[in-house]
Parts: structure tokens; C-alpha cells; sequence
């Protein structure tokens, strides 16, 4: 977790602009032997991938990623395998459109981080949010798609639950809708209502937040260290650091702080095997910091797109006074795009904790 | 963040359970020539201690820390300072009681890291919830006393916003107000209210939750580092690792995903003396995972005590179906005692990323 | 390896100075289970402690480590193990006699830290060296005994091989003489001629340096990891750390540079079990970075005492030339008792790599 | 130092094989606002490029280096400069020749990484050695020359000063020499025989070793951290981590284990400004973990060439026993080329802990 490196024994480093000749990342700690090729890892850019309906950015990247690094031919399989060595993956930029950021150049947009990068360094990439832009996080899918084939019988899936200030009807969850919908939402019911919202937003040069949950089954339980690796501090940790997210919770989540104790508990007993179960999740697989062997639920709210059409009070770089309104190509709502991202997030501390837990333990 | 150490920089390393003989924090990496006695650490540790009134537990510790190393007298002054090696703080456990554990010897209580401690490692110190117990966090408090030193100019206070299903009313707030109650309420006109409800609780033998509001004043623009160290990231890591913490935001924080980008953009303007000021603070003084300089605001929310007279349905270690109920001391209400605990983990984070930032800019 | 912490997953923080109340360490990262007593950590403790003969400081320090927390009893055989949670380890300072400090208080001596961390920190500890005196090596010496337990079927051993400009004769080499002479020397035959020399610098208030080798045999294949995680990296990192250290070398070492490649290479055939041995072990037991499954074999050359009562040049803090020349009670040759000291990290970096190989591959 | 990251603060990690499509590094942590251009950097990547002269692999790459990301033009100055994200540097491999591996792909070759690699991973990359090989090092040599531009008036240089068990006359050293010879040598008068004692190896199907120095002087006093973070110690490490490398030491190194207390103190008198002054420097620059000011001398011992044209007895994976010859282009003495390597992590280490004293400190 220093500078541009997410994780400890499995770990990432991603580097690039939104709009320099590339971006990519480095997958280093990898388990040796695992098969891996780019179409393993293409699918879950492409749930990403800008321009998929008219709810996302029209920009037109087609995000093909690359293996430069860490993979060679198993001679007993044939099959092209991880080595234990870092896994670089390169994704080309294609489509920047850079030529006029008259206005960005020098102005602060609210909300994005054009100021506090300026005050910090004294230079920034302007074009398209340089390093600050949701670009980012296509290495962050890329690297997550590795992060899923280190666990056996994990299943890590996210989805949208509340677009603006309207959210799912959770008795209609159906994980089978979720990538039904250009909104990743698990609602059907829902999804024309979002849609009529979001064209009215985008019309109107405006944007909304969304909340989004990220669900992973089949997690072992004993993942995750006291007091300061706690699995659910390194998830929270994960989500906080995707743009544009101002909140996180685990389980039952901001909720517990109304409930009583013995509302809150989660109850066990034994199951048809004799093992532990629990009659509840409101912990969200997680007690103690450690991982129960339940599903392991976690929540993230993204704040609206600061991108947007209507002209906003800002200031300058010369110091005057203006108001700032942002061209170009953006998301009315980045919460939606968010969901593969979460995943991935999701994935990486799993991946990580896994390693760190079979390390410490010699168990997994 | 790995194991029991905090931070990079500016590092905190925690040990002890809470009913061995003493528990410490190593704290390394503080800058050299800081003036530093037990008398700076001791009143923090004051406010987080037990038994203070009738809504927190009646286990009585002195909590009486002692400085080990890392400090001698400066020639100069006279004073005791720091010297840049590091600052070992020591306090003894004086109350344990561990005569009695029948019971939560071999009984996993829902909600206490008695059945993930005892997957994970196998073997589990169940005296008082061992190192799993919130007794771990007088460390923190401790090493964020000294972090407090480290930043010139910051104000960092935290406060109980909501107990129960019960908030405070925000007009209300009167920093004044929060050390003249025992709930670290700065809503003066709850407190009675408060005092009620959890009354009511404890005879009922049980227990609520609560959420706390931590601001940081006077932090100077530029802290934290895009991507996986900001400053956002580090903040929500640092106070989900708090015991019983199941979300945590930032300014606006899930509030801003029901908004629109209009309602959340914090508008700019120039102040007095010619610097950028903004009119509102939805992003809680963090943008792109950099400080603004405005206030830092974080929201962390705190699950019931899980530790309640009434019996809740278990398992036992053996593989029987029981109930328990805990006996001893416990909190009604965690959250409170959580207040003090929220602030250290502020000072840790911002005392860390004050020196990575000298270190990367020069700056500061 | 970062300011007082050694290691990634399993860890050592240090803590202390020579003449503060007590010094010690935190363990952290232990794999539970493990059994452990302070019985377990005295003799290697024991073996370092000065005052053994009159070749080492007539300080008089017991060096009793006291195990503060990280044990539990396990219920199943009734033995204090390990718990997977930090292992505290404290050692009280019985003997500092720290009443005069006069010449040293202000004056540079050449060789020490004075003034090195007189002009990083502005301020010292400088009653016995403070931080940067060898006391701290005790913990060291008591978390390497910790690493021992972590690593099955690993033998590691240390031996003095040169004293002064008087190295042992290899085919005098005898294990089972180390412990029988108050050098640990492997050679009995050099003992009674080092003694001697010694006698003779004391007499002169001289100090001379020391090669000191150690052995870790039993070691499994496969631990370490390139390119910047490599055991012999990591084994030189470990010793250049230890005080007054100059120089590390694995295998062969720097008798590599004036070799042949036909002369160099350990050259494999099949032994009678089918697995592959080496008929050489110039590698010193790793080759890319990885143990091979031969004996690793690391020496490390120490300086000589830079206590020394024979007056030397130096300045002041005032700005004045002035001479020095220490008393009080030094070794007279400080590679001695480096010995266990190689031993332990030596430990404390295989039992770490342990856990990193078995984190990544699962294997071990 | 994980796994394939070097450094804390100013951090790199490199990725890539020898026969891949390319190799490269992440810069991170670097300040901002440091004019940076490939111009920069591919100076010193030509003084390591092979197929220089006839005493290195006859393998040609052009090794030109891209700049990737983190850098942007400042509006000020019209110059490129860094922008304290991460600096992506990337090198195409265009000389691979891997059609024929025959008798690599299944024989461990000695000395070679091929069997601990093997028994570690399960699979391996033999084209070029894959990740083992010593291609590797030209990403270090580039994020050297990005660490060099930290540090200001910090000159680094290195020269090989014994080749084979030929050692130069430290009394002809002259560093304007060292460029004007194949050989990296500061004596002009060995050149020539070190040309024959090579020509004749080579012809000769062997190798050798060598020793190399690397000298930084104005290197300000106070870098290095007591007591796991020392100067000394990282420098070490990192130039260990150099493939083949087998000794390290610093200043007098190996030698002062055969001095005497009083031969190796380096007196201090003050110099004409009245700041402190050494008499000698067998402490080479560095005491108690922290630079003095004085010159930073740090050597290291480079094995002979593993691979070699006379045939030696190994086995394969298959388990038989047999000989091996590396036929392909190969340097005779891989400590040649090491030179400018060399300065390269002495530059690193330099960099990251000139940030991290900054960091602590605020000095610098």
C-alpha cells in the first residue's frame, strides 16, 4: 500500500496516464503454474470498457490487454502458465482526443483532483485527469482477473444497488439479471426506471451517485490478521482507494450503529455436517478482522461525477475567480462502471490474504 | 500495515492481549527533538479509559503509561525530547479477573473473534477476548498522542453522533460541549436522552451501536499519494481496524451517492488573502486521495457490544448446539470509549503521510 | 526492513537502549502452535552475554528474557505455545553504571555513532552508545531463537574463523569444540594462540577485528525469490545490520573474483537416492537468489572495537580538537560474541523466507 | 525489498525476461519537477549495453529506453519533467535468437539459476535464462539514472578494480581513465594485461570474476537509519541482489578484521571551514548505519561466468546425469559490465533513503 502498489505477498503496481501511449500494471507475488492467458483477463475489461451504452462515456477504447511478462509454456500441459515471476500487462491508449483542454488546463474543476495534484506537486498532466483519471482502474480489472484464478471456489460478483437516490428492491436480486442490464443491476424491475432517471440527468448536463456491493462465496474462513491486516480493513482499504468513493461498509455496515446487540448478532448453530453455521450475516463474513466462511458482503458508495456540463464557481491557476464546465465525453454516473472495478478490488485483497494466511499458517 | 505494525513512515507496532501482564506499542520513525513525556500521553489515555462513568465498563485500570525508550534530555532545553529511535510505551494490566471463563473458554459468542481466532490459528487466548480485545486500543492511543506532536498546526477532534437509532442534532454542535458528558456528545440537548436509552439497555442486558464523527483542522494541503496511498484510503483503513467498526465514509460520504453532481460539487472562490477557499465541504477535505486543506471529516459507524447478558443461541468448541450469555464488565454502548480511539487513529494517518510528503516533496 | 523492523512476514521490531530501563522486541507473524518458553530463548541469550571470560565486557548483565505476551497454553498438550499474535520479549538493563559520562558526553569517538547520529538527529542517548549500542543485538539473539522453532529440520551454527590477521585452519574444523572455548572456535588448535593475542592488545589498550562464518544446514530448496527478495540479498542484509560489521560474503565469496568458471562451477550428479547433489559449494548453498537445498554458508568480517583506552584524535560538539580514548568495559574484540548474533539472524531470515516461499508456492 | 520492488520512498520495480517482447521498470515516489528525458537515461544504458568491445556478449540490443508515464512539461520552464507519478520505463528486446535451447531447456546448467528456479516454480522460462538473466539489470541502470537526478551534487561512479586474481595499482587510479578502456579500469596500466589474461580465457572456453568499487562522494551526512534500515545495510543488500555477486563489503571492509583497534579509527580533526574533517576513511563514508559526510566506498566480488563452452557434469530434469556447455554469446567476465550496474543501486539506495532522512528529518 505505498505510492502505486496495492497488496504484500500478491501485489499490483499500475502506472500511466489517461492519455500518454499506455497504461499498465505489475502483478508480482504470483503463485507459479497457474494457466493464464489474455482471454482469461479480457472479459472482465470488456464489463468495464467505456462506451458499452449510452449510460457511459463514448469514448471508444477498445482496452486489449497484453501479456509482456511471467507466463511460459508448462511442457507437461502445453498450456501457457504463470512462472512466479511479475506479470506485466500493457494496455495501449487509442483513443485520447487530446488536442483542447483550453479550459481544464488551467482552471480547478470541483470535485476532481486537479487542485490538491497542483498544490502537491506544483505540475500535473492535465489531459483527461493525467494519473488521476478513472483510467486507472482497467489495470486494476486487469490484475483482478489474475487475483481470481490464486482462489480455488471463490466467486466474487458485484453489482449496482442504488442509483442516485433510488435504490434495488432487494427481494428481486437475481445475480442472473445483473449483466442483463447495462447497469449491473441485480433488480429487473429497477433498470427502465434508473435508465428514464439517468437520461434526464445527462439532458440536463447534470450526474448522481450510486451505491454498489461486491459479494464473495466460497472465501475460507481464517483469512486476514490482527489488528492491522484485518480483512476487512484491507477491503475497505481496496474500495476507498477506487475514484470518487466516499464511503465503505462491510456486512450490515453503517445499519449496526441502530441496532441493539442481540438484533445484531449472528447466531450459529450446526449444520447437516456438523459444522458452525450462522443464522445471520449482518458482520459480512468477517469478525475480528478474520474471515468466517461466510459470504464476505461488502458495500461502496461512489459520489456523482464531477465531470459535468453545468458551469460551476472555481478558480484558476493565475488566481481569479471563473466558473468551469467540463466538455467532453463522461459517465452521467461512474457508480455503474464501478461494479467490475469493486470486484477486482475484491479479488486482490482476497488474493493477497490467501497467501499471507498460507504463508503464516501453512493451511489453504 | 502488515500484522500488528501501522503506518509506513511513521510507524506504530502493537502487542499484548488483555489479560497477560502488560500491553505496549513500539512507535518508529518519529522525528528527533520533540518534546515528549508520559504527562503528553497520559490525559488521552484518560478520556478512552474504563469505568470513567456508568455507561462504560466498570473494569478499573489505571492505564498509567510509561515511556521506555526513544526519548532523552535535550542539552539545550532541558526538556525530555524525542530522539528518532524508537519510543517504546508500556502499561500494565492491572485488573484482569481471569479467575472465571468457564464459559467463554469453549463457547464461540456471535459476534467476537472467538470462532474466527480459533479457525485461523487453532489455539486462542480467551481471556478477556485475548489479543482480540478493544484493551489493544489503548496502544493506539497512546501512539497517537505522540503522532498529535509530529503535525505543527492540526487540530484533530472526534465526537458520538449517533447512539443507537438516536443522532444528535447537528445545529447543536458545540465542540465545548463534547468532554462535559460522558458520551463525547457536542449536542448538549441529547445527552439526557442518550442517557436514558442506553440505561433502559443495560437492565434489558443488551447493548447498541453508535457512529463518530473525527475532524482533522489545520492539515496542510497535499497530503496523501494517488493510488494506493491515499490519503481517503489510509483514513477508512486505519478506523475499520478499530474493534467493532463496520463503516466508515468521508465528508458527505453515502450521502453523496443520492446527490447530483451539482448538490456535491464544492464550489471555489477566493478568500481574503487571495488563497482558494470552497464553499462547501462534501469531499471532507480529501480529493484524489490528496488533502485540500479544508477539514478532514470521517464517519466511522460502531456495532452493538456483542458482549450481552442475554443468552443468544451458539456452538461450543466440542461441536454442541448452547446458548451464552457473557457476564463480566462490558460497555453497553462501544462507541463511546471508541471516540478517543478514532482521533489517535486521525493523528496516525496524517503524522504518516506528513512525513511521506516531506520526504517525496520537501514540502511541509 | 524498515527503521527498527526486520523482515516481511515474519517480523522483528526492536527496541531500547543501552543504558534505558529494559530493551526488547516484538515477534510478530509467528505461526501459531508452535511451542515456546523463555527456556527456549536462555541459551542463546546465554551464549551472547558478556562477562563469560575475560575476553568479552566484564559487564554483568543477566539478560533474563521475559515472554510478556503471543503464548497461550495449549489445551490439548498442556504446553505454553504460540498464538499467532505478537510475541512480546523484554530484557531489563540490570547493570548500566551510567553515572559518568563525562569525555564521551561531548566528544566524537572515532569508529562509534556519535557523531553520525549527532548530525541526523541533533540530540543522542549517549550513556553507552544509547540505541546504537550492541545491547541490541540481545534482542536479536532472543528472536532468532523464536526463528529456530519456525524452521523444521534447519541446524544453524556460527563460528569464529579469524581473529585479528589469525584465521583458523579449515582442517581443524570441529563443531563440537565451538561451544568448549571461550571464542568459538572451531579450531582447537588456534585457541591457546589466540588467547594470547588477545592477552596482549588488552594489555595495550588495543582491539583487533574478526571473521565470524556461519552454516545453516537442512535448509528445504526453493527459499527466496528474485530479483529483489533474494536469500543471499536478504542473509547480507541481515548481517551488514549486525554493529560494526564491513563486509558479508556467501560461499566462495570474494575468492569467486580471482576463479575460473571451470574452477567455480559446483558441478551436479545423482546421488543415491536419485536427487541431484553437488560434488562442490562454491554457491554457498543459493544460486539466482534461491537456496538449492545445499549447506548455506555466510561469513562476515568485524571490525575491531572502536572502544579503545589508547587515545585517538577527534573534536567535540564545541568545535574543538581534542583526543579520546574510552573507558569503561569493552570487548576487545566485539566479533566474539557476533557469533550468536550471526546465528540468530541468520534465523530470522530463513524462517521469514519460509513463510514468504510457503505463502507463494504453498510448499514447505 | 519485495519480491521484485526495490526501495521504500523512491521505490522501482522491474519486470521482463530475456527472450520476452521486452523488459522494464516502475519508477515510483520519484519528486516531482526534475527535468527528465530519455536522453537522461540512455547514456548510462549504453555504458552497460552489450557488444561493446570483444570482452562482452557479442549479443546486440540497441536498449533504448522509452519513457512511459509520469512525466509532463512544465509551463514554466518548457522542459519535460517528472510530475510525481509513477515513470514507466520500458525496453524492447530485438536480439532474442531463441529458435535453439536444445540442451538448456532440459539440463541445469551450474552456477545458473536453472535448478533452484526449477525446484522453486515447477517451470521456467529457459530462453535467455528468462527472468534470472542478467538483462534484468538494465532496468536498473535506467531507474539509476532517474535516483542520480535526487540527489543533488551527489557524484557516483565505479570502476572494476581486479579482475580475475589480477588487481589493479590503487596508486595509477585516475578516474578520467575509466571510460577510455574496455575494462572500466581507474589504472591504464592494466588494461593491457587484463586484455590478454582475457583473450586467453576466452579462447580457452572459460571465465572469470571480479571485484568492483563504487565510490559516492558528497553524499550528505545523516542517510541511514538505525537499526534495520542502515545505510550500509541497504547498500549491501542492493548491490547483492546483482546476479552473480557473491561478497560485499564497505570502506576497509574484509580488511579490518586484521587491524587493530587503534589502525582503523578514523581520526577527526576540523578542517579550514572549522567543520569536521577524517584522517582516513576505513569506515567508508558510513558509522553506526549513517552516512558521515565522508566519501561512500562500497565494493563487490562478481563470480566467473557461469556459462562457459568447456562442458561440466550436471544432470537434467529427467533425472540423468550428463555434462553441459553453454554455447551462445556470453561475456567472459560478467563483472565488466557490472560497473555501471553497480553505481546504478548505489544510486537507488541513495535516492530512497535521501527521501525517507528528508522524510524523518525534514533535512535535505
Amino acid at each position: 500500500m505505498s505510492h502505486n502498489t496495492f497488496g504484500h505477498l500478491f501485489r499490483m503496481t499500475t502506472w500511466g496516464e489517461s492519455h500518454g501511449p499506455a497504461i499498465g500494471c505489475v502483478v508480482d507475488g504470483c503463485p507459479p503454474g497457474i494457466p493464464l492467458t489474455e482471454a482469461d483477463i479480457q472479459g472482465f475489461l470488456d464489463k468495464r470498457k467505456p462506451g458499452q451504452s449510452r449510460f457511459t462515456t463514448q469514448r471508444k477504447e477498445a482496452d486489449e490487454v497484453a501479456i509482456i511478462s511471467g507466463v511460459f509454456t508448462d511442457e507437461k500441459t502445453g498450456k501457457q502458465v504463470t512462472t512466479g515471476t511479475p506479470i506485466a500487462l500493457e494496455i495501449q491508449n487509442t483513443d485520447q482526443r487530446s488536442k483542447d483542454y483550453g479550459d481544464i488546463k488551467d482552471k480547478f474543476r470541483p470535485g476532481h483532483a486537479d487542485y490538491s495534484y497542483f498544490v502537491k506537486y506544483g505540475v500535473r498532466d492535465y489531459r483527461g485527469s493525467g494519473r488521476a483519471s478513472a483510467r486507472e482502474t482497467a489495470c486494476r480489472v486487469a490484475a483482478g482477473a489474475v487475483a481470481r484464478k490464486v482462489l480455488p471456489g471463490v466467486t466474487i460478483r458485484g453489482a449496482l444497488v442504488q442509483m442516485g437516490p433510488h435504490p434495488i428492491t432487494r427481494e428481486n436480486w437475481d445475480w442472473g439479471e445483473v449483466d442483463e442490464n447495462p447497469f449491473f443491476s441485480p433488480d429487473p424491475k429497477v433498470v427502465s426506471h434508473w435508465g428514464e432517471y439517468l437520461d434526464a440527468l445527462r439532458k440536463d448536463g447534470n450526474s448522481c451517485g450510486a451505491v454498489i456491493e461486491v459479494v464473495a462465496e466460497g472465501v475460507p474462513p481464517g483469512l486476514g490478521a490482527p489488528v492491522y491486516a484485518k480483512l476487512d480493513q484491507d477491503i475497505c482499504s481496496a474500495l476507498m482507494s477506487i475514484n470518487a468513493v466516499k464511503g465503505v461498509e462491510i456486512g450490515a455496515g453503517f445499519a449496526t450503529a441502530a441496532m441493539t446487540g442481540t438484533e445484531n448478532a449472528d447466531r450459529m448453530r450446526l449444520g447437516d455436517d456438523g459444522e458452525p453455521v450462522f443464522l445471520s450475516n449482518h458482520a459480512g463474513g468477517i469478525v475480528g478482522g478474520i474471515s468466517t466462511g461466510q459470504a464476505i458482503v461488502a458495500r461502496f458508495a461512489v459520489k456523482p461525477t464531477s465531470s459535468i456540463l453545468t458551469p460551476v464557481q472555481t478558480v484558476d491557476k493565475a488566481g481569479n475567480e471563473t466558473d468551469v464546465s467540463t466538455k467532453g465525453r463522461h459517465d452521467p454516473c461512474v457508480g455503474i462502471r464501478a461494479v467490475p472495478i469493486g470486484e477486482a478490488m475484491m479479488a486482490l485483497v482476497l488474493a493477497d490474504h490467501y497467501l499471507r494466511h498460507r504463508g503464516q499458517t501453512g493451511k489453504g
